[in-house]
């Protein structure tokens, strides 16, 4: 008899051997098959990027977790979607899941986030998708607190609706659980970041930069998800994929393309 | 006395020695004092990748047209926007163009493109911006009709005034200049691709899989991009860096969050 367990996707940014993605897996057993298909190293910021000009390599891991069937992947986290989409897994996910992304991901991050593009990915796939992210770099970081919400968000996926052409974005504040106050349906934040870039010298006397920059937030809107996060809620941003600004449809009409 | 012409970024996704970004730049000396920071590689699919576990390197080339000031970059599209933003340029430029690339950007392929994802990293700095694309992927493509459209909306973006937030998404099809029956500003055509992937064996027996994939349309929406490109308009869809989806936030805050 064929297993009626909903099919889940695992995926991340922070590659397979990640405290993340042990997390995010550890839950999502109880609500089905899993299977797992991710970066054999970091991709953060990796952004919607895919290979083109290189071939992929796929390898079975051992993920340590029984039940699990898990595979490491030589690319980008939407490569990872796709391949296990098109060459792994038999039949289409009924969930996709990405993260749990060790750092935030809220506002503008959403565009260079690898974890949330897997997650878009999914969502041009017609999969109900969700990236998670917790406010914390720390390759160590505690997840914990994250679970209940993880897999709360997980199972109404499951069982909700899923709105067509959307993938959730799910930041998670660093705090206790019982500090968390709840889930907040959120807006992306109109922030943005001051890049800097310092210089240095190799030791052959070469110049090279490194990126660096403050994260800045001028839009202080109570419906965002930055104040969300701020004021102990798990942040929820529905996203999607058709980027088409329709607002600045109207006034482009008005431009004038017909002159010399 | 200071110069008053406009100041004039230039970037792409194919490297700065591709035909595409010469076309670019031999329009836009008519318009303004031109500076280039583009790949010093092809960085095709990228999308909006930034490079945050690598230096990067920028070096001065001769671009050899005349006036124009050049330098490649070892990063991404989005590491050349933020690197000539905040380490080349003098101040913040009055427009931003990318390409002009060589293939297509339409309808979901937004979403892959470094070209696009340069522009788009224009508009999160607040600086007009617009990715051109000509439907060509030869290396060699005739860009010769394209130029007209090129010249003719960087004047616009110069002139008039800019919406908020938003970059633009020009695609032109691979036709004679006179085959073009003008311009037609579009939303984003519901696409997607069908990918598969070539299994193939290395010399040492390892195997490894090629990207490959089909472009499906089922939008057959007449105010969409590729609807415009199949009837012989240039496509200008007005991008957004707010992925959110707002017709999605009612029904999520109908979802229960509360449970166990």
């Amino acid at each position: 008899m064929p297993s009626k367990k909903p099919l889940i996707l695992v995926t991340n940014d922070d590659g397979i051997f990640a405290k993340g993605i042990k997390t995010l897996v550890e839950e999502m057993i109880h609500l089905g098959e899993v299977w797992i298909v991710a970066p054999d190293k970091p991709q953060s910021g990796m952004g919607h990027a895919v290979t083109i000009h290189d071939p992929l390599r796929l390898a079975s891991e051992n993920f340590g977790v029984p039940g699990v069937k898990a595979f490491s992947c030589s690319g980008t986290p939407v490569d990872c979607v796709k391949l296990a989409i098109y060459r792994v897994l038999k039949r289409k996910p009924d969930l996709l899941v990405s993260g749990i992304n060790h750092g935030s991901n809220s506002s503008i991050n959403v565009i260079y986030s690898g974890t949330m593009s897997a997650a878009v990915e999914g969502a041009v796939e017609g999969i109900p998708s969700i990236g998670f992210s917790l406010l914390d770099n720390d390759s160590d970081a505690d997840f914990t607190p994250a679970r209940k919400f993880v897999r709360q968000l997980a199972e109404q996926a499951l069982k909700q609706d899923w709105p067509l052409g959307v993938c959730l974005n799910v930041n998670i504040p660093k705090l206790k659980e019982s500090q968390i106050k709840g889930v907040k349906i959120c807006r992306q934040a109109q922030g943005f970041w001051s890049d800097a870039f310092e210089l240095r010298k190799d030791p052959s006397g070469k110049q090279y930069y490194w990126m660096t920059g403050a994260f800045n937030n001028p839009d202080k809107g109570e419906d965002t998800d930055e104040w969300a996060l701020e004021h102990h809620y798990v942040s929820v941003v529905p996203v999607s994929f058709d980027m088409t600004a329709h607002q600045a449809i109207g006034p482009l009409n008005t431009w004038d393309f017909n002159e010399k």
